[in-house]
């Protein structure tokens, strides 16, 4: 069995550069190694992520749950698995704790449903570990306005993205066995070589 | 409140033609009246029924389960429930009984979790009276072949049917207060006038 290892955190923490920079680091050690994310990992996700992400729609938040769950659901039958079995590390820009973390914390979406559909489509997929990179909302939205449009969710309130942070850091003391809290505000390097660690320490990685 | 009335059957039974008639009766009435189907009955359902239609993807049974709720959640929330409220008659080709015959009975899902997906997506919203056409599946799979090209779900086989027409009727049971199961191979317009006459009977139309 592969590692499966997640990236967690609101818009702009960074945990996508972070994502990148490890699975460059791993391919490099020449080790077995896929970089993917959710929504939009395999090829009918993309398809789902483009109705998703438009901005032509108004989706009821029941129906975007059922969306990134079908999504999920995909990714993790198709993709994920078959890769732990075949002995990658799988490293994964977002998991269901995003889904948490947005459709519950944040719009509000009772938080059974969102645990039930997450187990459903995951059959309890588990993480190795999550790292949640974590900052200021008013750094993590400020980093997106410099770096790239604002698509339809980006465009939410601070006070949305506010939940979002607090939900994100309940669920990492919620699930103290697998989260990692990393100060997002640190400059790349220094992160990396602390997620480094945190592999090594918890014997992740044997380098 | 307007009066929701749904069309169930096997493919080739007939509910799209008896539904469109229907639905042009009650408009030569000068009634306030909708056709619409599961799924695909809204724009961003039918951006959903193209990925789920498609023969390019091999979808997972539960992400298919998944994205059939989302767009049923979209057609209740947006269209079904407002039209009713302004006082239409909402014909709907297929609702939840469609998703329980095809992704239970058909496909196996545990019927709980249909279950609990249908009522999440609805809102348990019920219809006034469901009438399902049925007739062989042998028949049904012919008339398909005759009238247009087989898409991926039609293409299944005949044991699918099977369990498909014996889910449908299972639910009629079961649903003895709105379910009416009409023979479908009568001619269009003998099962017409019957479609009629029971909406009389019960005082769902007054004309």
């Amino acid at each position: 069995m592969g590692k499966f290892i997640v990236f967690e955190g609101i818009d702009g923490s960074g945990k996508t550069t972070q994502a990148k920079k490890l699975y460059e680091y791993l391919e490099n050690k020449g080790l077995k190694t896929v970089l993917t994310k959710e929504p939009g990992g395999t090829d009918i996700g993309k398809e789902i992520r483009k109705i998703l992400l438009s901005k032509d729609y108004n989706i009821p938040p029941i129906a975007e749950l059922l969306l990134y769950e079908a999504d999920r659901n995909i990714h993790t039958s198709t993709f994920v698995k078959p890769k732990l079995h075949n002995g990658y590390f799988v490293i994964s820009d977002r998991y269901i704790y995003s889904t948490l973390a947005y459709q519950s914390f944040g719009r509000g979406i009772d938080r059974n449903i969102v645990d039930y559909l997450n187990s459903l489509a995951t059959e309890d997929l588990k993480p190795d570990i999550v790292f949640l990179l974590d900052i200021p909302v008013e750094e993590g939205l400020n980093r997106i306005g410099k770096i790239r449009d604002k698509d339809r969710i980006e465009k939410e309130d601070i006070n949305f993205h506010l939940k979002l942070r607090e939900g994100f850091l309940k669920l990492a003391e919620e699930n103290r066995d697998i989260f990692c809290v990393i100060d997002g505000t640190d400059n790349i390097n220094s992160i990396f070589d602390k997620i480094l660690n945190i592999l090594k320490e918890r014997k992740l990685i044997q380098l």
